[in-house]
């Protein structure tokens, strides 16, 4: 279910294909942000024309708004929102740590209260699994502890503990939902790899402690996830110590299963993480900016309030084909913008995926071209 | 520049077409309101996807913000908000009236301060033209004063009597300005039917006086405008009466100029306009009613945030092709209102745009088929 296509000379980046149940994945890829089925401002047509293969949504949301029953009634989350290109679903079990309130923590799994109305609600690892086989997502991740930067060796030592214990408890249920349905359809795999399967991945956490990421990924490879994730990066660290336990997990990975950096992050950061050998990515950097008046472009970074675009007849990048950029000025955006106006947000929001998106489509050809490392570098001068 | 097309056989209600600096509208048309620019939470891709030939724009709000020299610097409102069709200006005087706070008319103009930021103004007649000239649009509106309903006769007459001396003024401004065009683009004829020029409408006063509104029709008919507005309508007066006006005036207008009844309305009020023999429409209802969750559908009005709808897998309207009901379900748009995600915003403003839009090309087909009154009888039952 995951092929590599081809390898940088000079750099661990690496280009390749992960086939879903909703179609084929090009890696490196960004996966924009659907927490609640929408990416916020955009229809699907406006990712389809941006190129956007996968999205990311979160199990947490989905669970709480619009409910699992009316998803249901839809059929499942492609069908509610209409998208036909794969998706990935977050376990939330970051949202549960970082959003909700009055969590508590047990092995059987963790109690919190909606950040919407404050009800009460119980995940387990395996609630979670069966919640992201109901909404029918391509990619599940199994239910995590995310523990705060900086945290006491021991603190985490712990937490990874029952994660990987929960990873465990995930993985059995997934793997018995994965035969019976064999069974039923009268498939004889089992593999997770075959198609019209919910891949599973693995999330190996470990804060900054080189030997407990070590551990972390020891045990979930001895679990055989269809790929691996790495979380509890970008939560407050130094950007060095960040690249540092980055690099050093993704060493510890399979060349031939997905690895994807979570949360991550900056064009710049996303960049560094392929040098590295990272395969995916999500942030909601691109549309939270757009959102809020800031525009990422070849030059660098555009605050598009700043009274100096006020008569600027330019679109916001001058090296951009997006819809926004092709259409419209720098000025009337502002003007939209001084208006509250939502087409604004929308149309900086779609410029800044497109941008995201054709970054990684130039560093795939880059790649492929055995010239990642230059092409990151002249990419970063421009940028400066 | 305006020709009748068709007749219906047993009520008024024509087609026709008008030409404009920027290319044919056909009539009975109707104009979406992009007040400032912009057509709230749409592009202008989405808009002539819908099949929408002519907007409305206000001179009011676009002279306080952006300003007239932001869009001078960028050319023209045409340039500034990248809508290569026709634009209407309304003159702002409606809006002086009812948005500013301390205005003082006299005979020279109104004095008002901005609804925005309480800045002082002034705008003459001449003001006014000089401002619509400089937006470039396609048709302007001269500036007029509105009277509340209901109003004393004294108070009427004496301000459509200022009103008609204020066209008075308006026109020379308009007359003179097209011979010194003429002039140095060395096209002999000075007539506002000249492609290229900005056609001016007048606006019949009046209130609910029919003799009052017969004064103001032939006064303005002894000016010779490119076409006639009908003001003052849809301002609290019962709708019978409304309609009463309306047919009254239209029935004295010239055969061969484009009527504009502004701020009308529903669809059914808008079918009754056209029986009675109008042309041309503008209303925020579709896109404000878009915003505020509100459908219009051929089985009448749909108030999506209702729980009826929470798991409902059908489009807005059964019967519509709009890209909303081509894409996404009652359950999921539901779903984006709840969250207050901009997204759903916009899918109703679209769907309602394309409705209305709908109803009106159909209307133009029933007239040449001399059919409109069943068409509009057949709407009315379905509707209700």
């Amino acid at each position: 279910m995951f092929k590599v296509i081809s390898k940088d000379k000079n750099t661990k980046a690496r280009t390749g294909k992960i086939q879903t149940a909703h179609g084929e994945v090009n890696t490196p890829c960004f996966m924009p942000c659907a927490t609640y089925g929408v990416v916020r401002t955009l229809s699907n047509e406006e990712l389809k024309n941006i190129g956007i293969e996968i999205i990311l949504s979160n199990t947490y949301h989905l669970y709480l708004r619009p409910g699992l029953g009316i998803i249901k009634t839809l059929g499942s989350l492609h069908n509610f929102m209409n998208w036909d290109r794969p998706i990935l679903t977050d376990s939330g079990g970051f949202q549960v740590f970082s959003l909700s309130s009055l969590r508590k923590i047990s092995e059987e799994g963790v109690e919190f209260q909606s950040h919407i109305d404050g009800s009460r609600h119980f995940f387990s690892p395996e609630d979670v699994i069966e919640i992201q086989q109901q909404l029918g997502s391509d990619i599940m991740m199994p239910l995590d502890e995310c523990v705060e930067y900086p945290s006491e060796r021991d603190r985490v030592k712990t937490s990874l503990e029952l994660t990987l214990r929960w990873a465990e408890r995930s993985k059995a249920v997934h793997s018995r939902q994965l035969t019976v349905d064999s069974q039923e359809e009268k498939v004889r795999t089992c593999e997770p790899s075959t198609v019209n399967r919910q891949l599973f991945f693995g999330i190996a956490q470990g804060s900054t402690y080189l030997d407990l990421r070590k551990e972390a990924v020891n045990r979930l490879l001895e679990m055989n996830f269809a790929g691996y994730a790495i979380g509890g990066l970008s939560v407050g660290e130094p950007e060095e110590l960040m690249f540092e336990i980055l690099g050093f997990t993704l060493d510890l990975l399979p060349d031939d299963k997905p690895r994807y950096v979570m949360g991550v992050g900056s064009p710049i950061d996303i960049l560094n993480a392929i040098s590295l050998g990272a395969d995916m990515f999500d942030c909601v950097m691109p549309t939270r900016n757009g959102r809020n008046g800031c525009a990422f472009t070849s030059e660098g970074k555009l605050t598009i309030r700043n009274t100096q675009y006020a008569e600027d007849k330019r679109p916001v990048d001058l090296n951009c084909n997006c819809f926004t950029c092709k259409n419209y000025s720098r000025a009337y955006i502002r003007h939209l913008f001084s208006l509250d106006e939502m087409l604004g947000l929308r149309l900086l929001s779609l410029h800044n995926l497109y941008f995201y998106n054709n970054i990684i489509r130039n560093a795939k050809k880059a790649i492929e071209k055995g010239r990642f490392e230059e092409f990151k570098r002249e990419f970063e001068a421009k940028i400066q």
